[in-house]
């Protein structure tokens, strides 16, 4: 016997593994997909030395792009098979040092439409094993049809 | 003889040719710093498979990361010496596909203050030496002390 | 016995009660204050008529200032006594009509620094006393020194 | 003889005069409009006590609704005929107090699509004559039919 939501959870995972892995940027700061469900991804990047801000805090476009990517994997989830959200704005507000060994961005679809989708994510740097929220961020996406 | 301009724009773009050459995330992705006046700071990034989001335009974390570190630029250089802007929160709007071989960031600040400072940047990609707008952005910063 | 926490939740009650009356747009609109503890506000504002979009739910300028001045009194009630927010920048998302009888907005301080704070905020419209989020706000704010 | 584009933006400013008069919120709030052209709408407001914040000058809400109607008017008169921007989000950087005798917003349309329209806005006050840029804001709409 198939359960139909871990079937469908598995679907997800494959795509936003995939996309994870195609896209030259994300594969080049190396993010790592953490869990996949509809409307919820969740992904961390290790830190790297060309990762860092001068103080050697994550830099505050590692944190933007993980933010993006994370939320673009939160709509896209929660859209039809076929579609794909893309960022048509993104507002970050930093609100702590991206101090940490990892960070952690989870974003959560908070209005899914046929043209506009909302996304929020929170992103945490991780150290020691402990979290601490270091930003968090809006996205507005665009539904689009894939190829 | 020594013109003061020049001589101030030879600090400011000293300033930001160290910071850029300094810092982890900026030098990874090859940030270009193409010119300095207080307040005003242009960059580039060239493209290269690790920037690209997977249909091949530039990712959106790369264009809010160079918008970044522009609108930082654009406020440290506007402010007292000894003193450099921390982004507190970014906001980006995409306008267009990112396509092209480089993409240029053009920040100027709009208001500087004792604790508050805001910049605006616009994003360009340039295409067989044709330059179109794909982003703008706003940032706003607080000033800190350097060590 | 006076039980501290009230005593703390009452001056803050009184602190946001009195700027609301005071300030003439607030009183204008009509806003309520509806719950009022350290940290987080909630106030309320009425369907009229001068309050309106042209087809009939509440204006987005009405929903940002209300949104704004509960973000001011997040932020308010968590400063030390004697400061206050005030708002640098204010973002929202419009995620649905704001269709309803009342507009209520909640506002969460979830960063309290000593020049820079962030509140989130969520605004809801109540129709037959069903409530649906409408918008979600992030604002920045600086803290300045009262009289 | 009739030139062309008088014509054109006599309907455009028809167009904002009557969305503007017939909307509760803004004809509330005493809106005028000051010029009005393809993707481009002047705005004014004038002080009065109920829109105000407690220090005097006019509240970041009027601010926003302000901004938030004239980048609703840029859109919409670059838009094609039977269409109408309607506000996403939008984001607004407070620069400095709006102290003044009237409110001037001028919105300017930045991107123009099919689904996503971007305008950006700079609101000034003014006082005895002079103007003063009071914040910025850039919003970004999405296009309805009418009727």
């Amino acid at each position: 016997m198939i359960i139909p939501v871990m079937a469908d959870d598995a679907k997800l995972r494959h795509l936003v593994d995939t996309v994870t892995a195609r896209t030259g940027y994300t594969r080049g700061i190396g993010v790592r997909v953490l869990s996949v469900a509809a409307g919820r991804v969740q992904l961390a990047v290790d830190r790297r030395p060309d990762l860092l801000q001068f103080n050697g805090y994550f830099h505050g476009g590692v944190v933007s792009g993980l933010a993006d990517h994370a939320a673009g994997g939160a709509v896209s989830t929660a859209l039809p098979a076929g579609q794909v959200g893309v960022t048509v704005d993104l507002h970050v507000n930093f609100l702590a040092p991206a101090d940490g060994d990892s960070l952690i961005a989870t974003a959560e679809a908070i209005q899914v439409g046929k043209t506009i989708s909302v996304a929020k994510v929170e992103v945490a740097a991780e150290k020691g094993g402990e979290r601490r929220i270091c930003a968090v961020a809006t996205a507005t996406l665009r539904a689009v049809n894939l190829g």
